[in-house]
C-alpha cells in the first residue's frame, strides 16, 4: 500500500481510522478510549462552533479554511500510527513531522494538490486558521479528559499539570473555554 | 438535561456520541461497530472530498454550507438514540422527524440560530447541499458495509439489495462511486 | 422484517437482544454495560425471589403470571431500540408506548394471544403482578448502579437523586430492599 | 465470600454473572460472546415458549416449575466459573456436579429450601420439567451457534457434529425445532 | 481434543490462552482485564529480572530453570479454565491440582518429558526456583491490582488485606518489592 | 517519563504493554486483537520449545540466551508504540531502529547493562540465538493469522503472500513448522 490511486481507495482506507485508538488514553488505562476518527470529528466541531467568535476578534479569519484544515489534520496516523507523546524523545528532531507529511501525501494522493497544502499550513502553524485548529486539538483533549475523569476511567491527572495542553492560540474565545473547563472540573472534584 | 445553556455544556455532551454505536451494525452482529461520531466524520469527509466534482455539474453549489450541514446532521441521536430502521414502522408518520428537530434545538441551543436552520435544510432535503449530505450518508454506510464484509464481521448482505441505500442525489460524482464500490465488492466476492 | 412467522424466527431474533446495551449506562460512560437481555434476566430473578414475600401481604397474588410478565416486558427493544430516557421529551405523549405495543405484537406473533395480553397488563400497570414487575425493573437498575459504582465505572450519582427510581409498588418487601441498598451504599461511600 | 446471608447479598452477587462469558464461545474465538446471564434468559424464554406445546403431549407437565428450574440452573457458575467442556476429562467423576450443588447452596442460601430442590431436580434430570430445561439448554446453544455463524464469528462447525448438542428430551416440540434449525442452517450455507 | 500430537497443535492451542481473562479481575468488575497469557509473560519477566538478586542470596539457584518453570506454570488453564479462587471451597481437596497436572500432560504432550517435570516441580513448590515463581505469581497480581486501582477500574481493595497475596518465598529481593509497592500505593491513596 | 529509576517503576510500566494491540491486526479489522504482551509470550514459548531441536543442528547454540533475547525484544513499544509496517516508508532509514534502542535503554535502565546488550544482539541479528528469535517472531505472526482466519476475523490473506513473513533463520526445525502450517491452512481452506 503506497499512494492511493482512486478516491474509492482513499474513502475505504479512512474507514480504518476508526480502529486506531488514541494512544495517550490507551497508555493511561482508559477503557474503550476514543478513536482517532472521533477525535477528528470533535476538533472539527470545536473549530466550527468557535469560528464566529474568533472571526470577531481576528479580521480576515477564514472559517471555511479552518474547517478544512481540521478535516485533514490527523490523517497521517493511518500510515504511521498514533505515536505516543514519549516517542518524540526517541526520534530525531523533525523525523515525525517529515514522516507525517510524506504519509499524508500518499493518503491524500487522489485529491487536488490543495489538500496537501492545507496540511502543510497546519504543520507550519503560522496562520490564524492553523493556530485555531492546533488550539482546538488540545481543547478537545482536555474536554475528553474531563469526561473520562467524570466516568472514573484512566489515570489522567497529569494532563491538567502540563501547560502544553492549554494553548489558546491567542484567541480569547478559546482561552475562555479553557478557563471554564478548569473551573468546572475543579469544583466537581472538591464538591 | 434539557437545552444546553453554554458552549461548554454542548462540547461536553457531544463527546458522549462516541459511545453510541450505529444500531444497524449492532443488530447485525458487527464486532466493535462504528460510533455515530465516526459515521459523522466520514460523511463530512465524503461531502468535502466530492464537493469540487459536484460543483462542476451543479452551478451555485455551496460546498462550505454542505460541510456545515454534514457537521450537524446526526446530533439529535445524543438525545433520542440511534433508532433502528425498523422503528419507523412503529412510530406515527413524522414522529421521528419531529423528535429529532426538537432534540436538535435543545442540543444546539448555545449556537446561533443558523445551526438549527442547517438541520432544517437537511431534513427538508430540497437543496443540492442537503441532497449531497443525504447521498453521502448512504455512501458512507455502504463503504463501511464493504469494509466489514472484507473483515468478516456481521451479516450485512441484505444492505446491497436495498435500493434505498444507493441514492446518488442526482450527482454523477456520487453515482460513479456507488458503481465502483459495487464492482469492486462483487469482484472481491467472486475472486 | 415484520411479524415473525415461526417460533424459530422468534427464537433467533431474541438472541440479538444480547447486543443491545442499556442506553442509560452507555450514555453515562459505563464500560462494558449490561445488555437488555441481562437486565431482563435480573428483573425476572427479583420478581421470582421476592414473590413469596409479596404473596404474604397481597392475597391472590399470582407469582407465575408475574414471572411471565417479566419475561416479555422488554422485548419491544429489539425493534425500536433501548431509547434513552431523554427521548420521552421529544416524542409525542404516548408515542413510545404505542410503538412498543405494536413492535411487541410483531415480535411475539408466533406465540398465543396470551403473550401480548401479558404485555398489555404490564403497560397498564394496574394489577399487583404488573406493579411488582415495574418495581423490580427499577430495583434492578439501582442494584446495577450500586455494583458499577463499586467497580468505579460511569457517572451514575444522579440516579440516587431521582425518586422515580425507587418505586416500591406498595410492596413492603420491595421497599425494604430499596432501604437496605441505600443504607449499604451510603455506608460504603462514607467508609 | 461463602453463603450469602441476605437477599440483598444474593441480588448483588448475581449481577456479576453478566461478566462471565460462556467459555465454549470464548475458546472458539467468538467476538463479544454471550454471558452466562444471557444464556440463562434465553433458556428460560425457550422453556416458557415451548411449554404449552410440551404440555399437550406430556400430561401433568408443570410449566411453572420448569420455568423456575431454568431460572436457577446455571447460578453455580458464579462461584466455580463456566468450566470448558474439556475440563470434565480432568476432574474426577462427579466432582463438577458436587461442586455445583455445594456452590448453589451457598449462592441461594437466603432463599427458601425449595430453590435448592429445584436445582437438585435439574441435576437428577428425571422429571419431564428437568428434561425440558436440559433440552432447551442445548437448543439455545445451537441457536446461538447459528447466529454467530451468520455473523461470521468463531470456529463453531464442530458443534453441529456432536449428537450431545441435540437432545430433544423426548419432546416432539423440541425435536421439531432442532430439525428446522438444521434445515435452515444448511440451506443458508449451501445458498 | 485430548493430548496434542504435534508441536504445531500445541503452538496453535496456546494462542487461545489470549482469550482467557483472569477470573479474579473479571469477577471484580475490571474493564478489559488481563489475559492468562499476559499474566504469564509478566511472571516470567519478574522471575528473570529478580533472578540475579535472588542468586546472590541463594547459592546454587538456577535462574534458567526458574524461567522455564514460569513458562509452563499456567498452561493447564487452556483445558480447565481460570477457576475463580472461590472454586477451591467446592472441589474436593487436591482435585484442582490433579486436574491441572492431567491437563498439562495433554497440552504439553509433544514436548520432551522434562516439560512436565518442570510443572511438577512448580506444584510441589519445594525448590527455590519453584518458590520464586510462586512468589512472582502473586507479586504480579499485586502489581496489576495497583495499576488497575490507579486506572480506577474494579473493586480490588480486598486483595491488599489478604496475606496470601504477599508471599516472599524467603527471598529478600521479593520482600523488598512488596514493601515498596505497598508504600507507593498507600502514599498515592492518601495523597 | 524518561529512564526508569527503580525496578518497581519498570515492573509497573510493563503492565501497560497489555493495552497496546498489535497494529498489523488492528488495521486489518481483527476483533479483540492480541496485545504486544501476548505476542511476546508466544515468541518466548516458541523459542523455548524449538530450542532443543535447534541445538541439535547448531553446535554451541545457547538456548537460555535465546530465551532472554525473546524476553526483551519488543519492550521498546511501550515508549514508541507498535508502529504499523507501512511507517517504515515514511521514517528515514534506521530511525526506527535507533528510536527503539534509545527507548529500550530508558525502559530497562534499572537492570544490569546485560539487558541492553541482549537487545543489541537482537537488532544486529548476527548470532544464531538472535536469528531464532527473529524467525519465531514471524512464526508466531503466521500462527496467529491462521487462528484468526479460522475464527473468521480480519482481512489477513495478504500475509500468506509476503515472503518476509516466512524467515526460517536457516533452522530446519523452523522451516518444517512453516511448511506444516501452510499445508494445514490450505487444506482447511480447500476442505
Amino acid at each position: 500500500m503506497r499512494a492511493n490511486s482512486t478516491l474509492l481507495d482513499l474513502f475505504l482506507e479512512v474507514q480504518i481510522l476508526d480502529r486506531v485508538p488514541r494512544s495517550g488514553f490507551v497508555l493511561r488505562g482508559v477503557a474503550e478510549p476514543e478513536s482517532v476518527t472521533e477525535h477528528c470529528w470533535h476538533v472539527l466541531f470545536l473549530v466550527w462552533a468557535l469560528g464566529n467568535r474568533v472571526a470577531a476578534t481576528e479580521p480576515g479569519f477564514d472559517l471555511n479554511r479552518a474547517v478544512e484544515i481540521a478535516l485533514v489534520h490527523d490523517l497521517a496516523e493511518l500510515r504511521i500510527g498514533d505515536l505516543p507523546r514519549t516517542s518524540s524523545h526517541y526520534f530525531p528532531e523533525g523525523a515525525k513531522k517529515a514522516a507525517e507529511a510524506a504519509a499524508m501525501a500518499d493518503v491524500l494522493a487522489p485529491l487536488p494538490e490543495r489538500a496537501r497544502e492545507l496540511y502543510d499550513e497546519y504543520q507550519a502553524g503560522a496562520t490564524p486558521e492553523a493556530r485555531l485548529v492546533k488550539a482546538c486539538d488540545k481543547l478537545q483533549l482536555m474536554l475528553k479528559v474531563a469526561v473520562y475523569e467524570r466516568w472514573g476511567t484512566g489515570a489522567l491527572a497529569e494532563f491538567w499539570d502540563n501547560p502544553d495542553n492549554f494553548p489558546d492560540g491567542g484567541f480569547p474565545a478559546v482561552a475562555e473555554l479553557f478557563e471554564e473547563l478548569r473551573a468546572r472540573t475543579s469544583s466537581a472534584k472538591s464538591g
